[in-house]
Protein backbone atom coordinates (compact mmCIF):
# COMPACT_ATOMS: atom_id res chain seq x y z
CA UNK A 1 0.00 0.00 0.00
CA UNK A 2 0.73 3.42 -0.63
CA UNK A 3 -0.32 6.06 1.37
CA UNK A 4 -2.40 9.29 0.34
CA UNK A 5 -1.33 12.61 0.96
CA UNK A 6 -3.30 13.76 3.93
CA UNK A 7 -2.36 17.49 2.93
CA UNK A 8 -3.59 20.60 4.85
CA UNK A 9 -3.81 23.32 1.79
CA UNK A 10 -7.39 22.61 0.68
CA UNK A 11 -9.09 22.42 4.32
CA UNK A 12 -7.38 25.27 5.29
CA UNK A 13 -7.92 27.97 2.27
CA UNK A 14 -11.30 26.58 2.78
CA UNK A 15 -11.44 28.06 6.30
CA UNK A 16 -9.35 31.05 5.74
CA UNK A 17 -12.26 31.40 2.53
CA UNK A 18 -15.26 31.44 5.25
CA UNK A 19 -13.06 33.44 8.01
CA UNK A 20 -12.73 36.03 5.48
CA UNK A 21 -16.19 36.06 4.38
CA UNK A 22 -17.33 36.38 7.79
CA UNK A 23 -14.89 39.61 9.04
CA UNK A 24 -16.26 40.88 5.68
CA UNK A 25 -19.40 41.60 7.40
CA UNK A 26 -18.34 43.02 11.14
CA UNK A 27 -18.68 46.64 11.66
CA UNK A 28 -14.62 46.48 11.85
CA UNK A 29 -11.87 44.41 11.72
CA UNK A 30 -10.59 41.64 14.52
CA UNK A 31 -7.86 42.97 16.19
CA UNK A 32 -5.09 40.33 17.47
CA UNK A 33 -2.42 41.12 20.00
CA UNK A 34 -0.05 38.32 20.24
CA UNK A 35 3.04 38.20 22.88
CA UNK A 36 6.31 37.54 22.33
CA UNK A 37 8.66 37.63 26.11
CA UNK A 38 12.39 36.76 24.98
CA UNK A 39 13.50 36.25 21.24
CA UNK A 40 13.04 32.78 20.79
CA UNK A 41 13.36 32.03 17.15
CA UNK A 42 10.64 29.54 16.64
CA UNK A 43 8.18 31.73 18.02
CA UNK A 44 9.01 34.47 16.06
CA UNK A 45 9.35 32.56 12.66
CA UNK A 46 5.32 30.89 13.73
CA UNK A 47 4.73 34.97 14.63
CA UNK A 48 5.95 36.14 10.78
CA UNK A 49 3.13 33.04 9.58
CA UNK A 50 0.66 34.35 11.98
CA UNK A 51 0.94 37.55 10.72
CA UNK A 52 0.46 37.10 7.08
CA UNK A 53 -2.26 35.01 7.65
CA UNK A 54 -4.05 36.89 9.59
CA UNK A 55 -3.58 39.90 6.61
CA UNK A 56 -4.71 37.65 4.31
CA UNK A 57 -8.47 37.29 6.27
CA UNK A 58 -8.57 41.13 6.98
CA UNK A 59 -7.38 40.48 10.69
CA UNK A 60 -5.40 43.40 12.24
CA UNK A 61 -1.94 41.56 14.04
CA UNK A 62 0.02 43.53 16.30
CA UNK A 63 3.34 41.39 17.48
CA UNK A 64 4.14 42.86 20.85
CA UNK A 65 7.46 42.01 21.89
CA UNK A 66 8.75 42.24 25.95
CA UNK A 67 12.54 41.22 26.96
CA UNK A 68 13.26 38.61 28.50
CA UNK A 69 13.63 39.68 31.94
CA UNK A 70 10.00 41.57 32.41
CA UNK A 71 8.50 39.43 35.36
CA UNK A 72 5.72 37.28 35.51
CA UNK A 73 3.23 40.28 37.20
CA UNK A 74 4.65 42.61 34.43
CA UNK A 75 3.50 40.55 31.35
CA UNK A 76 -0.28 39.74 33.47
CA UNK A 77 -0.59 43.23 34.20
CA UNK A 78 -0.36 44.24 30.21
CA UNK A 79 -2.59 41.13 29.61
CA UNK A 80 -5.40 42.48 32.33
CA UNK A 81 -5.10 45.89 30.08
CA UNK A 82 -5.52 43.96 27.23
CA UNK A 83 -8.58 41.98 28.84
CA UNK A 84 -10.30 45.02 28.97
CA UNK A 85 -9.34 47.06 25.96
CA UNK A 86 -12.30 47.30 23.77
CA UNK A 87 -10.74 47.70 20.68
CA UNK A 88 -8.64 44.17 21.30
CA UNK A 89 -10.84 41.29 20.02
CA UNK A 90 -8.23 38.59 20.80
CA UNK A 91 -5.38 37.84 22.80
CA UNK A 92 -2.30 35.20 23.11
CA UNK A 93 1.04 34.19 24.32
CA UNK A 94 4.03 32.86 22.54
CA UNK A 95 5.76 29.79 23.85
CA UNK A 96 8.17 28.89 25.20
CA UNK A 97 8.20 31.99 27.79
CA UNK A 98 11.86 32.42 29.68
CA UNK A 99 12.08 30.07 32.64
CA UNK A 100 11.21 32.59 35.29
CA UNK A 101 7.76 33.43 34.29
CA UNK A 102 4.71 30.16 35.11
CA UNK A 103 3.28 29.64 31.77
CA UNK A 104 0.15 28.70 32.49
CA UNK A 105 -0.47 31.59 34.88
CA UNK A 106 -0.06 33.77 31.83
CA UNK A 107 -2.82 32.00 29.84
CA UNK A 108 -5.07 31.33 33.16
CA UNK A 109 -5.06 35.67 33.18
CA UNK A 110 -5.99 35.72 29.44
CA UNK A 111 -9.99 36.53 29.51
CA UNK A 112 -12.16 33.02 27.81
CA UNK A 113 -13.75 36.05 25.70
CA UNK A 114 -10.59 36.90 24.39
CA UNK A 115 -8.49 33.29 24.55
CA UNK A 116 -7.70 32.82 20.67
CA UNK A 117 -6.03 29.68 21.47
CA UNK A 118 -8.87 28.01 23.60
CA UNK A 119 -6.91 27.02 26.12
CA UNK A 120 -7.85 28.77 28.80
CA UNK A 121 -9.41 27.10 31.95
CA UNK A 122 -12.95 28.01 31.28
CA UNK A 123 -12.72 27.59 27.77
CA UNK A 124 -11.12 24.34 27.74
CA UNK A 125 -13.74 23.04 30.46
CA UNK A 126 -16.70 23.23 28.16
CA UNK A 127 -14.75 20.26 25.69
CA UNK A 128 -16.49 17.85 28.61
CA UNK A 129 -19.78 19.07 27.78
CA UNK A 130 -19.94 20.11 24.56
CA UNK A 131 -18.56 20.86 21.14
CA UNK A 132 -17.61 24.59 22.48
CA UNK A 133 -16.85 26.47 19.76
CA UNK A 134 -13.65 27.82 20.95
CA UNK A 135 -11.53 24.92 21.05
CA UNK A 136 -7.65 24.61 21.27
CA UNK A 137 -6.13 24.70 17.59
CA UNK A 138 -3.90 21.89 17.04
CA UNK A 139 -6.42 19.23 17.65
CA UNK A 140 -8.93 20.48 16.39
CA UNK A 141 -7.16 20.72 13.40
CA UNK A 142 -6.27 16.96 13.99
CA UNK A 143 -10.15 16.67 14.25
CA UNK A 144 -11.02 18.44 10.96
CA UNK A 145 -8.12 16.83 9.12
CA UNK A 146 -9.74 13.15 9.96
CA UNK A 147 -13.45 14.34 8.79
CA UNK A 148 -12.03 15.68 5.58
CA UNK A 149 -11.49 12.34 4.32
CA UNK A 150 -15.04 10.90 5.53
CA UNK A 151 -13.34 8.65 7.97
CA UNK A 152 -15.53 6.73 10.43
CA UNK A 153 -13.95 7.13 14.19
CA UNK A 154 -17.01 5.00 15.37
CA UNK A 155 -15.22 2.03 17.16
CA UNK A 156 -12.13 2.35 15.55
CA UNK A 157 -8.51 2.39 17.78
CA UNK A 158 -6.95 5.67 18.28
CA UNK A 159 -3.82 5.90 19.54
CA UNK A 160 -3.12 9.71 20.84
CA UNK A 161 1.17 9.89 20.99
CA UNK A 162 1.03 13.18 23.57
CA UNK A 163 -0.15 13.88 26.98
CA UNK A 164 0.19 17.59 26.77
CA UNK A 165 -2.75 19.86 28.02
CA UNK A 166 -3.18 21.59 24.54
CA UNK A 167 -2.68 18.58 22.44
CA UNK A 168 -3.29 14.93 23.84
CA UNK A 169 -5.25 16.06 26.80
CA UNK A 170 -8.13 17.42 24.78
CA UNK A 171 -8.23 15.92 21.70
CA UNK A 172 -9.22 12.84 23.53
CA UNK A 173 -11.83 14.40 24.65
CA UNK A 174 -13.05 15.44 21.19
CA UNK A 175 -12.25 11.89 20.39
CA UNK A 176 -14.93 10.67 22.89
CA UNK A 177 -17.47 13.69 22.29
CA UNK A 178 -20.39 11.85 20.56
CA UNK A 179 -22.72 9.31 22.52
CA UNK A 180 -22.27 5.98 20.28
CA UNK A 181 -19.78 7.21 17.25
CA UNK A 182 -16.27 7.75 19.32
CA UNK A 183 -13.43 5.62 18.99
CA UNK A 184 -11.78 3.62 21.66
CA UNK A 185 -8.03 5.77 22.16
CA UNK A 186 -5.30 5.44 23.55
CA UNK A 187 -2.81 8.16 25.33
CA UNK A 188 0.65 7.21 24.95
CA UNK A 189 3.56 9.39 25.91
CA UNK A 190 7.06 9.22 27.56
CA UNK A 191 6.48 6.71 30.10
CA UNK A 192 4.45 3.85 28.03
CA UNK A 193 6.40 0.66 28.28
CA UNK A 194 5.78 -0.48 24.68
CA UNK A 195 4.65 2.40 22.29
CA UNK A 196 5.05 0.06 19.35
CA UNK A 197 2.38 -2.71 20.57
CA UNK A 198 0.36 0.20 20.64
CA UNK A 199 0.84 2.01 17.21
CA UNK A 200 0.70 -1.33 15.28
CA UNK A 201 -2.97 -2.01 16.73
CA UNK A 202 -3.91 1.40 15.98
CA UNK A 203 -6.54 2.45 12.97
CA UNK A 204 -5.35 5.78 13.66
CA UNK A 205 -2.14 7.02 15.29
CA UNK A 206 -2.13 10.88 16.42
CA UNK A 207 1.65 11.52 17.01
CA UNK A 208 2.32 15.35 18.83
CA UNK A 209 5.61 14.09 20.49
CA UNK A 210 8.19 16.32 19.15
CA UNK A 211 10.80 13.69 18.41
CA UNK A 212 11.63 13.01 14.62
CA UNK A 213 11.59 9.80 13.50
CA UNK A 214 10.27 8.41 16.33
CA UNK A 215 7.28 6.49 14.31
CA UNK A 216 8.60 4.02 11.37
CA UNK A 217 6.49 2.17 8.94
CA UNK A 218 7.15 -0.92 10.81
CA UNK A 219 5.53 0.08 13.98
CA UNK A 220 1.93 1.00 11.95
CA UNK A 221 -0.94 -1.40 10.98
CA UNK A 222 -1.37 -1.53 7.35
CA UNK A 223 -3.80 0.58 6.07
CA UNK A 224 -4.03 3.08 8.98
CA UNK A 225 -4.33 6.88 8.90
CA UNK A 226 -1.58 8.25 10.04
CA UNK A 227 -1.45 12.21 11.79
CA UNK A 228 1.77 13.97 12.22
CA UNK A 229 1.70 16.66 14.51
CA UNK A 230 5.65 16.93 15.00
CA UNK A 231 7.39 19.95 13.77
CA UNK A 232 11.37 19.27 14.17
CA UNK A 233 14.16 21.32 12.73
CA UNK A 234 16.89 18.15 11.49
CA UNK A 235 20.19 18.79 10.25
CA UNK A 236 20.71 17.14 6.66
CA UNK A 237 23.98 15.95 4.85
CA UNK A 238 23.93 15.58 1.47
CA UNK A 239 26.96 15.77 -1.14
CA UNK A 240 29.20 16.87 1.80
CA UNK A 241 26.80 19.63 2.09
CA UNK A 242 24.75 20.34 5.68
CA UNK A 243 21.24 22.12 5.37
CA UNK A 244 18.59 22.13 7.98
CA UNK A 245 15.08 21.03 7.52
CA UNK A 246 11.92 20.74 8.89
CA UNK A 247 10.51 17.18 9.62
CA UNK A 248 7.32 15.39 11.73
CA UNK A 249 7.79 12.51 14.35
CA UNK A 250 6.98 10.07 11.68
CA UNK A 251 9.40 8.45 9.47
CA UNK A 252 7.65 9.73 5.95
CA UNK A 253 9.19 7.33 3.26
CA UNK A 254 8.54 4.04 5.58
CA UNK A 255 5.45 5.29 6.58
CA UNK A 256 3.86 5.92 3.69
CA UNK A 257 4.68 1.96 2.48
CA UNK A 258 1.79 1.34 5.42
CA UNK A 259 -0.05 3.86 5.82
CA UNK A 260 -3.78 4.52 3.86
CA UNK A 261 -3.32 8.29 4.82
CA UNK A 262 -0.11 10.46 5.85
CA UNK A 263 -0.02 14.18 6.58
CA UNK A 264 3.07 15.47 5.71
CA UNK A 265 5.57 17.82 7.55
CA UNK A 266 5.21 20.69 6.64
CA UNK A 267 2.13 21.32 5.07
CA UNK A 268 -0.24 18.60 6.77
CA UNK A 269 -1.32 19.75 10.47
CA UNK A 270 0.41 22.94 10.85
CA UNK A 271 -1.59 24.74 7.93
CA UNK A 272 -4.65 23.79 9.54
CA UNK A 273 -4.00 24.82 12.90
CA UNK A 274 -3.46 28.50 11.73
CA UNK A 275 -6.56 28.31 10.12
CA UNK A 276 -8.13 27.09 13.23
CA UNK A 277 -6.60 30.19 15.15
CA UNK A 278 -8.04 32.70 12.55
CA UNK A 279 -11.77 31.06 12.97
CA UNK A 280 -11.22 32.23 16.85
CA UNK A 281 -9.98 35.24 16.47
CA UNK A 282 -13.03 35.46 13.94
CA UNK A 283 -15.69 33.96 16.45
CA UNK A 284 -14.63 35.85 19.08
CA UNK A 285 -14.41 39.26 17.58
CA UNK A 286 -18.11 38.12 16.45
CA UNK A 287 -19.03 37.51 19.62
CA UNK A 288 -17.64 40.80 21.32
CA UNK A 289 -18.79 43.50 18.55
CA UNK A 290 -22.45 41.42 19.28
CA UNK A 291 -21.85 42.39 23.13
CA UNK A 292 -20.81 46.28 22.40
CA UNK A 293 -23.68 46.94 20.58
CA UNK A 294 -25.82 44.95 23.17
CA UNK B 1 -4.47 -15.58 43.64
CA UNK B 2 -7.61 -14.28 44.74
CA UNK B 3 -7.75 -10.62 45.50
CA UNK B 4 -7.69 -8.29 48.39
CA UNK B 5 -10.37 -6.10 49.01
CA UNK B 6 -9.95 -2.41 48.54
CA UNK B 7 -12.02 -1.21 51.03
CA UNK B 8 -13.47 2.03 50.95
CA UNK B 9 -14.08 2.64 54.82
CA UNK B 10 -10.79 3.40 56.04
CA UNK B 11 -9.93 5.80 53.35
CA UNK B 12 -13.66 7.51 53.37
CA UNK B 13 -13.45 7.52 57.59
CA UNK B 14 -9.53 9.19 57.34
CA UNK B 15 -10.45 11.94 54.87
CA UNK B 16 -13.96 12.29 56.79
CA UNK B 17 -12.18 13.17 60.11
CA UNK B 18 -9.46 15.40 58.30
CA UNK B 19 -12.97 17.13 57.29
CA UNK B 20 -14.62 17.39 61.00
CA UNK B 21 -11.28 18.72 62.17
CA UNK B 22 -10.71 21.80 59.56
CA UNK B 23 -14.60 22.40 59.63
CA UNK B 24 -14.41 23.40 63.88
CA UNK B 25 -12.05 26.00 62.80
CA UNK B 26 -14.16 27.81 60.18
CA UNK B 27 -16.12 30.79 62.41
CA UNK B 28 -19.46 29.16 61.22
CA UNK B 29 -20.63 25.82 59.39
CA UNK B 30 -20.38 25.44 56.12
CA UNK B 31 -24.02 25.45 54.26
CA UNK B 32 -24.56 22.80 51.73
CA UNK B 33 -27.62 23.42 49.56
CA UNK B 34 -28.81 20.32 47.41
CA UNK B 35 -31.29 20.36 44.51
CA UNK B 36 -33.58 17.82 43.91
CA UNK B 37 -36.10 17.99 40.85
CA UNK B 38 -38.94 15.33 40.61
CA UNK B 39 -39.25 12.08 43.19
CA UNK B 40 -35.86 9.75 41.72
CA UNK B 41 -35.57 7.18 44.11
CA UNK B 42 -32.30 6.75 43.74
CA UNK B 43 -31.49 10.17 44.03
CA UNK B 44 -33.65 10.60 47.16
CA UNK B 45 -31.57 7.26 48.89
CA UNK B 46 -28.29 8.67 48.17
CA UNK B 47 -29.47 12.50 49.82
CA UNK B 48 -30.24 10.63 52.58
CA UNK B 49 -26.35 8.94 52.72
CA UNK B 50 -25.10 13.21 52.02
CA UNK B 51 -27.23 14.61 55.16
CA UNK B 52 -26.22 11.62 57.28
CA UNK B 53 -22.34 12.03 56.19
CA UNK B 54 -22.61 16.23 56.51
CA UNK B 55 -24.11 15.94 60.39
CA UNK B 56 -21.37 13.59 60.80
CA UNK B 57 -18.50 16.32 60.09
CA UNK B 58 -20.76 19.23 60.85
CA UNK B 59 -21.92 20.64 57.47
CA UNK B 60 -25.48 21.85 57.78
CA UNK B 61 -27.36 19.93 54.69
CA UNK B 62 -30.68 21.06 53.41
CA UNK B 63 -32.45 19.33 50.20
CA UNK B 64 -34.50 21.59 48.76
CA UNK B 65 -36.90 19.57 46.20
CA UNK B 66 -38.45 20.83 43.25
CA UNK B 67 -41.59 19.31 41.74
CA UNK B 68 -40.82 17.68 38.35
CA UNK B 69 -42.95 19.94 36.30
CA UNK B 70 -40.34 22.98 37.17
CA UNK B 71 -39.31 24.80 34.26
CA UNK B 72 -35.61 24.82 33.50
CA UNK B 73 -35.50 29.05 33.88
CA UNK B 74 -37.35 28.89 37.45
CA UNK B 75 -34.24 26.20 38.41
CA UNK B 76 -31.43 28.41 37.13
CA UNK B 77 -32.76 31.51 38.56
CA UNK B 78 -33.29 29.36 42.49
CA UNK B 79 -29.27 28.45 41.78
CA UNK B 80 -28.56 31.91 40.68
CA UNK B 81 -30.32 33.36 44.16
CA UNK B 82 -27.81 30.41 45.60
CA UNK B 83 -24.89 31.96 44.01
CA UNK B 84 -25.11 35.21 45.48
CA UNK B 85 -26.99 34.46 48.92
CA UNK B 86 -23.69 34.86 51.20
CA UNK B 87 -25.23 32.08 53.53
CA UNK B 88 -24.87 29.50 51.31
CA UNK B 89 -21.25 28.16 50.48
CA UNK B 90 -21.77 25.02 48.54
CA UNK B 91 -24.62 23.75 45.89
CA UNK B 92 -25.44 20.72 43.99
CA UNK B 93 -28.07 19.27 41.65
CA UNK B 94 -29.09 15.79 42.01
CA UNK B 95 -29.38 13.82 38.68
CA UNK B 96 -31.63 12.19 37.03
CA UNK B 97 -33.17 15.72 35.82
CA UNK B 98 -36.70 15.85 34.23
CA UNK B 99 -36.63 15.23 30.34
CA UNK B 100 -37.45 18.37 29.89
CA UNK B 101 -34.08 20.56 31.92
CA UNK B 102 -30.52 20.59 30.29
CA UNK B 103 -28.82 19.11 33.36
CA UNK B 104 -25.54 21.07 31.43
CA UNK B 105 -27.02 24.39 31.39
CA UNK B 106 -27.80 23.37 35.71
CA UNK B 107 -24.54 22.60 35.90
CA UNK B 108 -23.00 25.68 33.93
CA UNK B 109 -25.04 28.25 35.91
CA UNK B 110 -23.36 27.13 39.58
CA UNK B 111 -21.07 29.30 40.52
CA UNK B 112 -17.69 27.71 40.53
CA UNK B 113 -16.95 29.20 43.82
CA UNK B 114 -20.02 26.86 45.17
CA UNK B 115 -19.32 23.87 42.93
CA UNK B 116 -19.16 21.00 45.69
CA UNK B 117 -18.94 18.09 42.96
CA UNK B 118 -16.25 19.78 40.78
CA UNK B 119 -17.96 19.69 37.82
CA UNK B 120 -18.59 23.34 36.15
CA UNK B 121 -16.63 23.83 33.12
CA UNK B 122 -14.08 26.48 35.36
CA UNK B 123 -13.34 23.73 37.65
CA UNK B 124 -13.21 21.18 35.13
CA UNK B 125 -10.70 23.28 32.71
CA UNK B 126 -7.99 23.53 35.64
CA UNK B 127 -7.40 19.23 35.01
CA UNK B 128 -6.03 20.21 31.78
CA UNK B 129 -3.06 22.26 33.90
CA UNK B 130 -2.67 21.15 37.55
CA UNK B 131 -3.74 19.43 40.33
CA UNK B 132 -6.72 21.81 40.90
CA UNK B 133 -8.24 21.74 44.71
CA UNK B 134 -11.52 21.05 43.29
CA UNK B 135 -12.34 18.08 41.40
CA UNK B 136 -15.23 16.00 40.39
CA UNK B 137 -15.78 13.80 43.20
CA UNK B 138 -16.21 10.13 41.58
CA UNK B 139 -12.60 9.64 39.71
CA UNK B 140 -10.74 11.84 42.75
CA UNK B 141 -12.07 8.95 44.75
CA UNK B 142 -10.65 6.17 42.33
CA UNK B 143 -7.44 8.19 42.39
CA UNK B 144 -7.20 7.74 46.09
CA UNK B 145 -8.08 4.45 46.40
CA UNK B 146 -5.26 3.47 44.01
CA UNK B 147 -3.10 5.83 46.25
CA UNK B 148 -3.93 3.95 49.37
CA UNK B 149 -2.61 1.02 48.38
CA UNK B 150 0.81 2.57 47.24
CA UNK B 151 0.39 1.19 43.27
CA UNK B 152 2.97 2.82 40.66
CA UNK B 153 1.09 3.56 38.08
CA UNK B 154 3.95 4.79 36.29
CA UNK B 155 3.87 3.04 32.77
CA UNK B 156 0.84 0.62 33.52
CA UNK B 157 -1.94 0.33 31.37
CA UNK B 158 -5.03 1.68 32.93
CA UNK B 159 -8.18 0.45 31.07
CA UNK B 160 -11.34 2.97 31.61
CA UNK B 161 -14.61 1.68 30.96
CA UNK B 162 -16.61 4.81 30.72
CA UNK B 163 -16.58 8.12 28.46
CA UNK B 164 -18.86 10.23 30.96
CA UNK B 165 -17.68 14.05 31.49
CA UNK B 166 -17.59 13.37 34.84
CA UNK B 167 -16.09 10.47 35.28
CA UNK B 168 -14.51 8.40 32.57
CA UNK B 169 -13.48 11.78 30.94
CA UNK B 170 -11.73 13.59 34.25
CA UNK B 171 -10.58 10.34 35.08
CA UNK B 172 -7.90 10.27 31.96
CA UNK B 173 -6.71 13.40 32.89
CA UNK B 174 -5.78 12.43 36.47
CA UNK B 175 -4.45 9.68 35.12
CA UNK B 176 -2.35 11.76 32.68
CA UNK B 177 -1.34 14.72 35.47
CA UNK B 178 2.49 13.70 35.95
CA UNK B 179 5.23 14.22 33.70
CA UNK B 180 7.31 11.20 33.79
CA UNK B 181 4.72 9.11 35.98
CA UNK B 182 1.64 8.38 34.03
CA UNK B 183 0.04 5.42 33.06
CA UNK B 184 -0.76 4.87 29.63
CA UNK B 185 -5.00 4.98 30.02
CA UNK B 186 -7.11 3.59 27.18
CA UNK B 187 -11.05 4.50 27.21
CA UNK B 188 -13.44 1.82 26.62
CA UNK B 189 -16.97 2.43 26.27
CA UNK B 190 -20.48 1.52 24.45
CA UNK B 191 -18.84 1.28 20.96
CA UNK B 192 -15.66 -0.14 21.65
CA UNK B 193 -15.40 -3.44 19.39
CA UNK B 194 -13.52 -5.89 21.43
CA UNK B 195 -13.40 -4.79 25.03
CA UNK B 196 -12.00 -7.95 26.85
CA UNK B 197 -8.77 -7.83 24.55
CA UNK B 198 -8.27 -4.10 26.31
CA UNK B 199 -9.27 -5.48 29.64
CA UNK B 200 -6.87 -8.48 29.27
CA UNK B 201 -3.87 -6.74 28.54
CA UNK B 202 -5.05 -3.83 31.61
CA UNK B 203 -2.82 -3.85 34.89
CA UNK B 204 -5.59 -1.33 36.20
CA UNK B 205 -9.45 -1.87 34.97
CA UNK B 206 -11.90 1.06 36.04
CA UNK B 207 -15.37 0.28 35.58
CA UNK B 208 -18.32 2.90 35.88
CA UNK B 209 -20.59 1.73 32.86
CA UNK B 210 -23.74 1.22 35.14
CA UNK B 211 -23.84 -2.51 33.52
CA UNK B 212 -24.23 -5.38 36.31
CA UNK B 213 -21.54 -8.06 35.49
CA UNK B 214 -20.27 -6.80 32.56
CA UNK B 215 -16.54 -7.55 33.46
CA UNK B 216 -16.20 -11.24 34.50
CA UNK B 217 -13.21 -12.90 35.67
CA UNK B 218 -11.94 -14.24 32.84
CA UNK B 219 -11.62 -10.82 30.98
CA UNK B 220 -8.93 -9.96 33.76
CA UNK B 221 -5.54 -10.36 33.58
CA UNK B 222 -4.03 -11.86 36.55
CA UNK B 223 -2.94 -9.35 39.22
CA UNK B 224 -5.37 -6.71 38.09
CA UNK B 225 -6.26 -4.26 40.16
CA UNK B 226 -9.71 -3.43 39.34
CA UNK B 227 -11.95 -0.08 40.56
CA UNK B 228 -15.67 -1.15 40.13
CA UNK B 229 -17.41 2.50 39.97
CA UNK B 230 -20.77 0.94 39.21
CA UNK B 231 -24.07 0.76 41.36
CA UNK B 232 -26.75 -1.38 39.55
CA UNK B 233 -30.05 -2.37 41.25
CA UNK B 234 -30.56 -6.20 40.48
CA UNK B 235 -33.30 -8.75 41.44
CA UNK B 236 -32.27 -11.97 42.92
CA UNK B 237 -34.03 -15.08 43.89
CA UNK B 238 -32.88 -17.03 46.73
CA UNK B 239 -34.96 -20.77 47.84
CA UNK B 240 -37.77 -19.25 45.88
CA UNK B 241 -37.95 -15.92 47.22
CA UNK B 242 -37.16 -12.86 45.62
CA UNK B 243 -34.88 -10.04 47.15
CA UNK B 244 -33.17 -6.48 45.24
CA UNK B 245 -29.44 -6.08 46.05
CA UNK B 246 -27.18 -3.07 44.64
CA UNK B 247 -24.11 -4.79 42.90
CA UNK B 248 -21.40 -3.12 40.60
CA UNK B 249 -20.15 -3.43 37.37
CA UNK B 250 -17.72 -6.38 38.03
CA UNK B 251 -18.75 -10.32 38.71
CA UNK B 252 -17.99 -10.41 42.37
CA UNK B 253 -16.96 -13.94 42.47
CA UNK B 254 -15.09 -14.50 39.34
CA UNK B 255 -13.28 -11.62 39.64
CA UNK B 256 -11.94 -12.44 43.40
CA UNK B 257 -10.03 -15.33 41.50
CA UNK B 258 -7.82 -13.35 39.11
CA UNK B 259 -7.45 -9.73 40.27
CA UNK B 260 -5.02 -8.48 42.65
CA UNK B 261 -7.05 -5.93 44.53
CA UNK B 262 -11.03 -5.08 44.25
CA UNK B 263 -12.99 -2.50 45.02
CA UNK B 264 -16.40 -4.01 46.56
CA UNK B 265 -19.83 -2.83 46.02
CA UNK B 266 -21.33 -0.81 47.96
CA UNK B 267 -18.45 -0.44 50.38
CA UNK B 268 -15.88 0.59 48.19
CA UNK B 269 -15.35 3.86 45.85
CA UNK B 270 -19.17 5.24 46.71
CA UNK B 271 -17.84 5.97 50.41
CA UNK B 272 -14.83 7.68 49.21
CA UNK B 273 -16.65 9.44 46.72
CA UNK B 274 -18.67 10.72 49.57
CA UNK B 275 -15.61 11.64 51.75
CA UNK B 276 -14.39 13.86 48.56
CA UNK B 277 -17.46 15.31 48.18
CA UNK B 278 -17.74 16.47 51.92
CA UNK B 279 -13.84 17.65 51.32
CA UNK B 280 -14.68 19.71 48.28
CA UNK B 281 -17.89 21.35 50.83
CA UNK B 282 -15.07 22.23 53.15
CA UNK B 283 -12.44 23.27 50.80
CA UNK B 284 -14.93 25.85 49.04
CA UNK B 285 -16.32 26.80 52.39
CA UNK B 286 -13.08 27.64 53.64
CA UNK B 287 -12.24 29.84 50.60
CA UNK B 288 -15.62 31.33 50.88
CA UNK B 289 -14.88 32.64 54.68
CA UNK B 290 -11.72 33.80 53.57
CA UNK B 291 -13.15 35.95 51.00
CA UNK B 292 -15.65 37.52 52.89
CA UNK B 293 -13.07 38.54 55.68
CA UNK B 294 -10.83 39.99 53.28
Amino acid sequence: MVAKQLEGKFLSASIMQQVKKDISCFPSPPRLVSLLIGSDSGALSYAKIQESACKAVGILFELVKFPASTSQEEAIDYIVKLNNDPNVTGIMVFVPVPDHIDKNSLIASISHLKDVEGISPTNMGKLFYDNSSIVPCTPKAVMLLIKSIDYDLAGKEVVVISRSPIIGQPLLLMLLESTNKSPTPTCCHIATQNLALHTKRADVVIVAAGKANLIHGEMLKEGAVVIDVGINLVEKEQNGKKSRLIVGDVHYDSAMNVASWLTPVPGGVGLVTTAVLLQNVSLLAKQHFARLES
